[in-house]
């Protein structure tokens, strides 16, 4: 069997290198290239195809590889919204998603993007950096006894909600779907609704997929709603934020901070080297220039054990496809 | 009764006007300028001196005070190492200190540095600052599934123990003191010496008074026993740690990281800008310069909370001593 692999980045290579090598009647063919139209070619011959996503993967990417005879398309990432699912199921395509490889990678993202932000912590190591060892103005917040609202409780968000709580927060939650043991372990309470939540919270940390419900849910009604002085901590998906509202929110001072590891318009920007280039996006830069928001380029995922286990289950999931017609990792359109 | 206070920094203020309008028959005269042998003089007159250390306190010190019948001596830290005790006893001098002001703040602080390590966010905050938001080169670890080491199990290490244990990992824990109901509870678990925990933490925290016994406890020996890639937090004591033999370590790879928020060294550049002067401790610009390590200027106390608990508990204690002869923050020499 052949597995072709486009967008593999250099920390991905030794973790597929381990793998291959304990699957020796596999071939497996990387290439650091986003998957296009152009490209698609270079999956003739290949069983399956593995991406992480980059762009659409359109109607008509899947007739191709529906006529190069490819039918296990696997994204090494959770999220597939780019996909035309409609035809992947037309074409008689098969997908499979890596619906968690690693909870604590972005939880403890959020937990260290709050930390920096309530200790000031970039600010220090820009002083530092200029051999300014004052630390006068730059007084911390303590994150025992807020209340922090974890949006969505899923893997990522159980696993914050934990973290928060060893630190003495009182957590509140809000999610569609509550799942019970997390309420009734007292590690939080559910709200029942995102205004709620939104209303109650100190800290609100986004741990969610992005749906047309909650999509730019953080806005001028919705600021509003919060408490002043609310921080907000996203490490979920960039349009759940409408980022002019924002902005607006923390100049009147109403946000006393956030931390954007996500951002609506990243695309053009982040994974690329903008120095000495102007940013267009008049948004990103003010967010740029503020002490009080810290911006990461979409970095929460990426730790030792999350680049492992996204090769690991992504390839997994092929194998099992290819054995046994099914496997739990199948994305339903 | 009449208090005069020392060394009071511009955030104490509003907290200490706050203490004053709720006591109003209480005379409280501020300074900004740390207690020294030429400005004792200005204590004459008062009834309680209340300092924050910043060099020693001599039995010349006390004998001045005692000369202008200034009996209560109250210090704003947890630390009073710089006091002559022998000489405030022989002259009658009661001292106090805040012998917890914010656990939180401190515990939260050394999670802060850990996250900040683990997750390389000043490097990313460096190269966000220069447009640059390529992540490549920057993957990061996990607490979850490490082992924390806690050298001391105080007010602030059980608060640091149990942070680190909402993310998931194990924790173990060196004390002269053992408490029963942190390892009854399945918190942590006691190691029975300090070599032990070195032997076994992938994350070295201290929360630990300075005592002849561990000053230096991080040495070339000490650090031959730790694992491989071990990571070292200091927001304790700076004379715990030999620093040379910590530089040794960093260099070499035993040691992968370190976050120093103290330092042996610190008196004559923290809380002072040093922009443009050049520093001549030698180790602490190898420090300056390396990207794992993080240096802050002894700053993780340093929270509105803590700030209050300083100013509230110390003048407290003065008023408790005055009133009743005693106070449970009385320190012994």
């Amino acid at each position: 069997m052949k597995i072709i692999m486009y967008s593999v980045r250099s920390e991905e290579q030794p973790f597929i290198d381990i793998y291959a090598a304990a699957h020796p009647d596999l071939q497996i063919e990387t290439h650091a290239e986003v998957l296009t139209q152009e490209n698609i070619e270079w999956a003739k011959g290949s069983d399956a195809v593995c991406i992480l996503p980059r762009g659409p993967v359109t109607r008509d990417m899947f007739a191709r590889l529906h006529a190069f005879g490819i039918h296990i398309f696997a994204t090494r990432s959770v999220g597939y919204e780019t996909f035309d699912l409609v035809a992947a199921r037309e074409f008689g395509i098969t997908i499979t998603n890596v619906p968690s490889y690693s909870p604590s990678a972005i939880a403890e993202f959020a937990v260290a993007l709050t930390l920096d932000l309530f200790r000031n912590t970039r600010s220090l190591y820009r002083r530092v950096e200029q051999q300014n060892f004052v630390w006068q103005g730059l007084m911390g917040r303590e994150i025992n006894g807020q209340t922090v609202g974890i949006v969505g409780t899923g893997h990522i968000g159980a696993v914050a909600a934990k973290a928060f709580a060893g630190f003495g927060a009182q957590v509140i939650a809000y999610d569609k779907y509550p799942k019970a043991e997390l309420s009734e372990s007292g590690l939080l309470t559910y709200v029942d609704s995102l205004d709620e939540l939104f209303a109650a919270a100190d800290i609100i940390s986004f741990h969610c997929p992005l749906t047309p419900e909650n999509t730019g849910c953080v806005n001028d009604d919705s600021i509003k709603l919060m408490k002043d002085g609310v921080h907000i901590i996203n490490t979920a998906r960039g349009k759940l934020i409408d980022s002019k509202a924002l902005l607006a929110g923390l100049r009147s001072g109403k946000v006393a901070g956030a931390a954007l590891d996500v951002y609506d318009n990243e695309a053009p920007y982040y994974g690329q080297d903008w120095n000495g280039k102007e940013i267009e996006d008049e948004t990103l830069n003010a967010f740029l220039a503020m002490d009080n928001v810290l911006i990461t380029p979409h970095v929460a995922f990426y730790t030792h054990v999350a680049i492992q286990n996204m090769v690991d289950i992504a390839l997994n999931s092929v194998l099992e496809v290819a054995q046994t017609g099914t496997s739990r990792n199948i994305v339903q359109g």
